[in-house]
């Protein structure tokens, strides 16, 4: 897969060179290196920090303030009982196998993964064919190769048998995944040593509130049970209206038993989630889709999927939406809104799918799901999930608390029904059924239509009805027409209550950041050494680089000029004084993806005008202080591209590089 | 207290009516409201995480864009060994007494303060004299009230005993506490039983990492831990340049055993934290000090406090940090950058001091603080720490895990020092000691200059000298001049190798959020139960209320017209088309701190004119569209003032209020 992922300028990518770059400008490491590091936990430094701000910057203004979202914050910490009931504890869980003798955790679809890959590569060099490079992690597939023990070639059967278990593995339960291992003699390729069977063990992270040993809570793995439980509230906020829509920017917790893949599989990461609540009964209409029925999407259907092809089609959404293959217009306009913002932030959009879930995919919840996927260097990537949840939590925390997490609907047109209904006389039925007097009233009101017309009957013909109450002794009461009076009354009928459902688009932030950085990484055509990060002027985590021809203390005046400027219009900016050519800075700092360079020379003392740089083209154009500034500041806003600044102000030619 | 703090127009603070507002217009709740709520634990509704968006981002401007520190965001689990290298594990705890019968957990010196309170309370009843309101917990207070059983009037030398002790129960230690629980029978006043000696409680969230159960893990009380640790990167990324500060904002957690008074002591926090690393020998001057010089800042210092005054004194900071008064430059430039933050973002200055840490009071690792208090209605609140942590947290790091964690500054005048060296032949030392060889030479060379002349006088009077090493067996070994030659030699000195000091400003966002919205409110003074929270343009929630004059589909055209010119400044706005009276519409968005209204009548439709009214005055003026628009935008940036506009603009009069 990874072979074939190219630069946006068509290069090769070259994934080591990558990385040494994000370590030498300090975009991320693993968290706690002086205490050896712990997997699956990263730490942001300052240019992915400031990437990460701008980006979430523009989500904010995409979706919370243009589509006029509740923005909510709700804890991470969470008792067990929500997740209990969500159904987290009991299906949010890896397999694993221990190893007795050392005490190891592998996980179990790895372990058998890792093995019999490692068996057919094995038959392969046996055979004599080419071996294909993988991109996991190097030392894991050392200790698996040095398992295999030398070429060792399959019978042709086992061999097939192997293809087949890989490509089906994610859909094997722990029960069959231990049987393979019985099966196939698989065993941990550290050690040689047998497994244990598969366990489930549950990936939430587990904490106590409090120091009594009595709340047991855990550290949420999304943020949308907050939402969820918070519904009531919103629903007051929107007076009771819907659709509408809650977001919620924060942390969620994966305890990953082998944390793999850099920063798109870790342990903490900051999600972006929408909960859009609407009637299930409008047909999941969208006031805005009209306005976006024409945008074309690449979309990836499951039944495409199911006959071999990778290839996405681009579809209009409107027309996808009529054919049903996209299941209705809420979930069409998030996907367009998606694709939106994608392009907002920078992302290749040659690089980016909507896939739609297999039916085994789904998660427990959700009736339908498309996944906004985008292509690195691991493969494509699942970015943003889009699923639709119907009725599943708010129905599942309302039955378990007694709360009511449903909607009213106002009746256009009320109608009246004719009901039976039956009255107790409080007043008598009190005395006479004690604490059991509220239970008799609850059976008496619950009893169906049918029963009560049936009672209605046997009561002006008896003077009497018995009626099963299960609390009771007995099981049964008995009353007669003093206690109790059946009628048939008439009723209006103005609203209707229902079970919201709920549309989630669910935005993983790190794996868009991570994609977003292999999107934007290319090398000058000149010189692969000069490696860029071409952020947009919007997102760079720095707009601008300023650059005094040489160490003088005569540009410092004008230095100090620009800086206040800038610092007016706050927009970030870097002064590079060290002693190296211009170019060198320039090539330096294009590593951190900063947009525009000024540079200050003789000239700017003489004549007030500065060379400004665009990054990319590196071509410079050259204005005044005023105009240069003006020109950056319209360009991070989106109000003017380079090519329309070019057209504006002379061109400048240097030797610079 | 409380019942001296007053709103910004002098009006008594109503904290049930404050509380009720909140409710009402979902700034937050207590967490899993359905099921029973969690103490300690807050979910923030729409506007306050609006206006908690609206803070941060000011922040960020305010301090990393403005003062250039390199942004971090740090993991909050954390290894378990961290915490115990930092002192954590040992001093971030509080005593608890427990109630063996109940169960009950209380925190010791609520214990003892509520119980002494309570009886002091029964004395003043007995004696007759009047008794002060609290704004305490108003259970806990019942509870304890109880468990005074009437009123008992107290010796007075009892009486004067327990008012020392609530006095100075901040001092007491575990086992103090335990002896004056025995001496004056304090008791759980929720059961009368005996209580268990206190013992101390880690206050960090325990988990684990893996599912191994080898990798205990907290998650982090401060964000700063994992700045210490990020300390030789940002130090790369600054070029080996000293001093530097790195910022992060992100959660922190406490797991307090009792959580009380609201947003001001919550288990689940953000923070927003900055580290500046400052060389201790340069007298951690600032840069940027002489431009802030002038500054007047409310100082209240430890022996104004030890004198038992507790007004501040307005003091320039160029003068405090000449006198002594505030340690250094850098202390003091915090100081104001801390000032002019809180008043950006609204806060009521005259509610606001900088109070010295008295020296009992400060946290293990400090060797100075000032605490930024905001006064609301629990009284004078920390809501920003600014501590000087000496070098003590990257000094222990480095101790605990050999890593540096130190700077190097290159010297102007490099200088020669004569030196004895003790050079071990390795090709003869290896054979001769096998695997103590390397401790052998590493005990040579930490030698003393002292020893060092001793052995080579020995070494060439003798041939041979004996050299402990604690590692080999009989703890030395004998070397003749084979095996190690002492000599003198000559070594040029250009660099000095130091730990940095740190100074900390840390910020409790949700204690000053909670501030903010006191200080913002107060009531109309024709009609007390018409609120306004008056946030100011920059970090309201929502700018602008747009409001048709009544129900009427020809003013659609023009709410489409506003709202597209507002979406696209990026303005945010809510549309209040509901069909009661515009005043009521006005009166009720004042509450959410909505600063301007935009009125759409009959004239507008005619005219294209439209009324914008100011929350706080109530005052309004007419214009297009376009300078309505306008107006707002600049307002929200700061380069307008109402009273701009008003004199720019048409006043407008109606009945409306």
């Amino acid at each position: 897969m990874s072979s074939d992922y190219k630069t946006q300028k068509g290069q090769e990518f070259d994934r080591g060179a990558f990385e040494s770059l994000l370590r030498r400008k300090v975009f991320l490491w693993q968290s706690f290196e002086p205490y050896g590091s712990v997997k699956g936990l990263f730490d942001y430094g300052p240019p992915l920090e400031g990437l990460e701000s701008e980006v979430l910057s523009i989500w904010r203004d995409h979706f919370i303030r243009a589509e006029k979202m509740m923005a909510l914050k709700c804890s991470m910490l969470t008792p067990y009982e929500v997740f209990k009931v969500s159904g987290h504890v009991e299906r949010f869980a890896d397999f694993m196998c221990k190893d007795p003798k050392t005490g190891e955790i592998l996980r179990s679809d790895h372990l058998i993964g890792d093995v019999l890959e490692s068996r057919l590569k094995s038959d392969k060099e046996a055979r004599g064919e080419k071996i294909e490079e993988t991109e996991e992690d190097p030392k894991r597939k050392k200790k698996a190769a040095k398992a295999a023990k030398g070429a060792v070639k399959l019978d042709d059967k086992v061999r097939a048998e192997y293809e087949h278990i890989l490509a089906v593995l994610d859909d094997f339960t722990g029960d069959a995944m231990g049987e393979l291992i019985k099966k196939h003699d698989i065993r941990n390729p550290a050690s040689g040593n047998e497994v244990e069977p598969p366990v489930s063990v549950n990936l939430m992270f587990q904490t106590q509130i409090g120091a009594t040993g009595n709340n047991p809570a855990f550290l949420r793995p999304e943020t949308a049970q907050g939402q969820f439980l918070s519904f009531q509230k919103l629903l007051e906020f929107s007076d009771g209206q819907l659709p509408f829509a809650s977001a919620s920017i924060g942390y969620s917790f994966r305890n990953e038993l082998s944390p793999r893949s850099g920063l798109l599989r870790v342990r903490e990461f900051l999600m972006a989630e929408i909960e859009h609540f609407v009637d299930p009964e409008s047909g999941k209409k969208h006031p805005k889709f009209a306005s976006v029925a024409n945008v074309e999407l690449p979309l990836l259907s499951r039944q495409t999927q199911t006959s071999g092809v990778t290839k996405p089609e681009m579809v209009a959404i409107g027309k996808a939406v009529e054919s049903k293959l996209v299941d209705n217009e809420t979930l069409g306009y998030f996907l367009v809104r998606i694709y939106e913002f994608m392009k907002r932030i920078g992302i290749d959009l040659n690089k980016l799918r909507f896939r739609q879930h297999l039916e085994n995919e789904m998660a427990h919840y959700a009736s339908d799901c498309w996944d906004c996927e985008l292509l690195n260097s691991y493969g494509w990537t699942e970015c943003v999930g889009c699923a639709d949840r119907s009725a599943y939590d708010l129905s599942v925390h309302s039955k378990a608390t007694g709360q009511p997490l449903v909607a009213k609907e106002m009746l256009k047109e009320p109608y009246t029904v004719e009901e039976y209904v039956a009255v107790l006389d409080r007043k008598k039925a009190g005395p006479r059924f004690k604490k059991d007097a509220k239970a008799v009233e609850t059976a008496l009101e619950e009893l169906s239509q049918d029963i009560k017309e049936k009672l209605t009957l046997e009561m002006s013909e008896k003077g009497k009805v018995e009626v099963p109450v299960s609390s009771v002794e007995g099981g049964k009461v008995e009353l007669d027409k003093d206690l109790v009076t059946f009628e048939k009354q008439k009723r209006l009928v103005n609203s209707r209550e229902y079970t919201p459902n709920v549309i989630e688009p669910s935005f993983g932030i790190g794996r868009i950041l991570y994609s977003l950085m292999e999107h934007s990484y290319w090398t000058r055509a000149d010189d692969v050494a000069r490696s860029v990060l071409s952020f947009t002027p919007r997102v760079a985590p720095i707009k601008v680089l300023l650059v005094p021809l040489q160490r003088d203390t005569r540009f410092a005046p004008l230095i100090s000029a620009l800086e206040a400027r800038l610092d007016a219009k706050s927009i970030s900016y870097k002064v590079d004084q060290s002693g190296v050519s211009i170019g060198k800075r320039y090539s330096r700092n294009d590593e951190l993806g900063i947009p525009f360079g000024i540079t200050v020379d003789f000239e700017s003392i003489e004549d007030g005008t500065y060379t400004l740089r665009d990054r990319d083209s590196t071509k410079q154009v050259r204005s005044t202080e005023e105009e240069i500034v003006r020109a950056i500041s319209r360009m991070i806003k989106g109000k003017e591209s380079w090519a329309d600044v070019q057209k504006r102000l002379p061109a400048f030619e240097t030797k610079e590089e």
